[in-house]
């Protein structure tokens, strides 16, 4: 008998007639045999909802209480759910993430996974029931307080208990039909990948491609999960993530992501003295703040701009760091420039095929896209550009590699 | 130090303006020097549009998945009230049923508390935390589950702690200044109560007083908590319950109390044999169908009429049972008699004064007020009249005993 875990997110249960729906394909598999635990985020906007009451409360509510609070949300739609499926004469039962073992550090409103302890969903299962489990929330190891793992984080939550589980695949259903080669909204030849890698997914994911969270690839390829990122209104396969080795067909290139949501922020002026780079960034991850891309210019005159991306909400933050710090290093100020994107490319086969950034330059510059940063890992390039050129830069590129329907694409050999 | 608990219902915390008026008033009894321990029900009419939510997804929803859907409407009121606390700059931490140690029987929909091990709570109080806890649930001993109390659970989370915790005094919070000689919307002249014995306010409850839930003041009585139910509105004093014997002046009646939410079953001409009414009444209690008065006629031609009084919403329960009985036994039928009104007189001084009942017969007599059923107790007496007669006999009996502003009251020697 398999195990298969199934997560549906906000929308999937957006109202009772959808909620429904869910549980109608959830007493299907159920009915063909499988045991099935499901994973539940909160109904559609419940969520927003909660934190706009919080915020009329108290401007800094406290991550403890507000953890308490939005995790409220998942266990509205986690006893529906099993109510919809008693209805249609499947046993269910539902667990909070507690209840089902999802041991977690202290840290509120962005928790992580420490531990799993699934026995009572396992004996829930073995009772033939199928287990309905409150996403995105668990519990601290240390203070025995709710915690969430912060937005997305159902999907780490289906992740995690199918790798405890010892699940046969993971279903990860949303609203699309899984992970195209680039946003079909910019990009319509954009066609559906049926596999990538866990690497490529984390490439993609962390730059943009919003169907995964990050957390949930990274717990995937750690427990060797397979994952099926999948549409919650067809029955038709989605992108199956695994394994690098398991792909049949290695193309070169998986797909196209970008991201908007991202600021540039340049340091003018920085003298440049050994140790000068580190206070600034030193002071900036003692706030907390994300940075993602990072590029120093050439020095002239002992003195250089250091310019880095963070998301855009988090520019006010940096910039209370960074405003006294430039006065005590002698440096001139900080620029903020909001309207940037990032395009990124993304394929385990440029690991050995030299010459895609260079191809990836060339077809930005053809189509008149100019680059302002560049980063790379072995499997991804990534260039920032201005906000308004991010569409030309996704299909510039996306054609050039001859993705989607623009072409075959270039298969290794 | 005094240890304070406070219990807010529904409508004291029915929106974020309220939730905020609370928080006042918890930290100003925090910041007298007292540890506060707060009891909340779920804001407003929230409970109710679960319930309609569970039915609109079905018929039958069991009432496991139920009590976990009922119980986020509290986590939600604890947090936002824990938050609105910090922003106080009281610090102040909330716990669910479970967390606070409400052990619970694992009847779902109206469990009973079997044990309450509030370990948890305790230790939040000694760091100097008020400690908020979600009324109305618990978990069950045996299950781990999730349960609830019952509608009105509130009251009895908050006097249970108050006795665990070994309470100066528990304080129930409403929307009105107390107990009342008689409901003022009907009475006119009634008046707040200062002092009300337990066993009083126990026959207040169940006869229709609906200011305090039964189950609350047995577990007062039993610990002997002493119980302030007052105004959320106000800060002058209400109705004190507690033992006999602290009653400075012994009145001989305390109230009347009156319920219109019961209806009248006859079970017409049953033949007189022994056993047939206990065979009928042990049917029903069979089926949880709860009976309060019964009456039994005086037998003619070996045959007798049964009248029993009952929930209304129990009656289609209760003829299910009776129908196929009554053929059995050789009874006519039943008959259903919705227009019916419960009124009674509560009051200790009544064990030792003769003639009371017979002076409220008298008062009702003298109104034009007819008699359908009649049940007493040591301490109470109850009549049955029809529903349009209630609000008559209701202001008949108050002004006959000279109650509230109709006159002083009579006192015992």
């Amino acid at each position: 008998m398999a195990i298969v875990v199934q997560k549906y997110g906000g929308t999937s249960v957006g109202d009772v007639d959808r909620m429904k729906r869910v549980a109608d394909r959830v007493a299907r598999t159920h009915r063909a045999g499988n045991q099935v635990v499901v994973v539940v985020s909160a109904m559609g906007k419940t969520t927003d909802g909660l934190v706009t009451m919080a915020q009329r409360i108290s401007e800094r509510p406290p991550e403890r209480e507000l953890d308490i609070l939005l995790t409220s949300g998942e266990r509205i739609s986690m006893s529906l759910l099993a109510m919809a499926l008693h209805d249609r004469e499947v046993p269910a039962k539902s667990f909070t993430g507690s209840q089902a073992g999802i041991i977690t550090d202290a840290v509120h409103g962005r928790a992580r996974i420490v531990d799993i302890t699934p026995g009572r969903v396992q004996d829930a299962l073995d009772q033939g029931n199928v287990v309905i489990v409150a996403g995105f929330q668990g519990v601290s190891q240390d203070t025995k307080d709710i915690t969430t793992l912060g937005r997305g984080g159902s999907d780490t939550t289906a992740v995690a208990l199918a790798a405890a589980l010892k699940a046969d695949v993971c279903e990860i259903y949303t609203d699309v039909d899984g992970v195209f080669t680039a946003d079909p909204r910019i990009v319509t030849t954009a066609e559906k990948i049926s596999y990538v890698s866990y690497e490529e997914m984390l490439e993609m994911a962390a730059q943009g491609a919003k169907v995964l969270q990050v957390r949930s690839v990274e717990f995937g390829r750690n427990h060797n999960v397979r994952i099926h990122v999948r549409s919650s209104f067809s029955f038709s396969d989605g992108t199956w993530v695994g394994p690098e080795e398991d792909s049949v067909e290695d193309a070169i290139i998986s797909g196209v992501a970008h991201d908007t949501s991202e600021a540039k922020l340049t340091i003018q002026q920085v003298p440049d003295r050994p140790g000068v780079a580190s206070r600034l960034f030193s002071a900036l991850a003692d706030d907390n703040i994300n940075i993602d891309m990072i590029v120093q210019n050439v020095s002239a005159d002992g003195r250089t701009d250091i310019s880095f991306t963070l998301p855009r909400g988090d520019c006010d933050k940096a910039r209370a760091v960074l405003d006294p710090l430039c006065h005590e290093i002698g440096a001139v100020g900080v620029r903020v420039d909001n309207d940037i994107g990032k395009v990124s490319l993304v394929g385990a086969g440029m690991k050995t095929h030299p010459g895609v950034a260079a191809k990836m330059f060339g077809a930005l510059s053809a189509a008149g896209v100019n680059i302002e940063m560049i980063s790379t890992s072995t499997i991804r390039v990534s260039v920032v550009v201005a906000g308004d050129q991010v569409e030309t830069a996704v299909q510039a590129v996306h054609a050039a590699f001859g993705l989607g329907a623009d072409g075959l694409p270039e298969v290794a050999e």
